[in-house]
């Protein structure tokens, strides 16, 4: 679960497809993007889910505008988005929204 | 994938986790209530993923903020929820946000 504050934020979501096979340099990647992300101002979580079939989903969420583009802008990010249509993905789709209300349920 | 008309749209960000144990009710009704929203007049798509440690991320795009309310208050949709409160979801966040850019990869 990502802890986020109040609306407005943005959230920035990740849609796409594995290509087939395992490969563990995606994984490792994907672990150190995770970190690289965390470390950038503005960032304020991360969400994050794959099917088997491949589906996967991501979602991050940024203070605003000015944090999407540092984190679209950091080099080591730029060179895994390259080797990520080069390698890894079918498809993915990403899109950039401004989260306008949000509300959360925890079982008690 | 799904396939969206250029923004701006509505995006319905529902990220869970749920309870232990699996539950073919619970299976059934997500099925019921995709072909449901599928239905509602300004529905554009969904995509979802559950990871085997039962995080699971939905996505659902929508025209319009009218439409967002129409899916909000079916009632077949309003029962749903509160089942998914009673017995299948250990946390959720919900959150409504208006997509603004959008761009997609496809390998070739």
């Amino acid at each position: 679960m990502a802890t986020t504050p109040d609306p407005p934020y943005v959230a920035v979501i990740f849609t796409n497809q594995r290509t087939a096979g395992d490969d563990p340099e995606y994984d490792a990647t994907a672990v150190r993007m995770e970190q690289l992300a965390a470390r950038i101002p503005g960032f304020l979580g991360v969400e994050s889910a794959r099917a088997a079939d491949g589906t996967g989903i991501t979602v991050s969420y940024w203070a605003d505008e000015e944090a999407v583009a540092r984190w679209r802008d950091h080099p080591d990010h730029v060179e895994s988005r390259a080797r990520g249509r080069a390698d890894w993905y079918a498809w993915y789709e990403l899109r950039v929204a401004r989260v306008e209300r949000a509300r959360s349920f925890a079982a008690t």
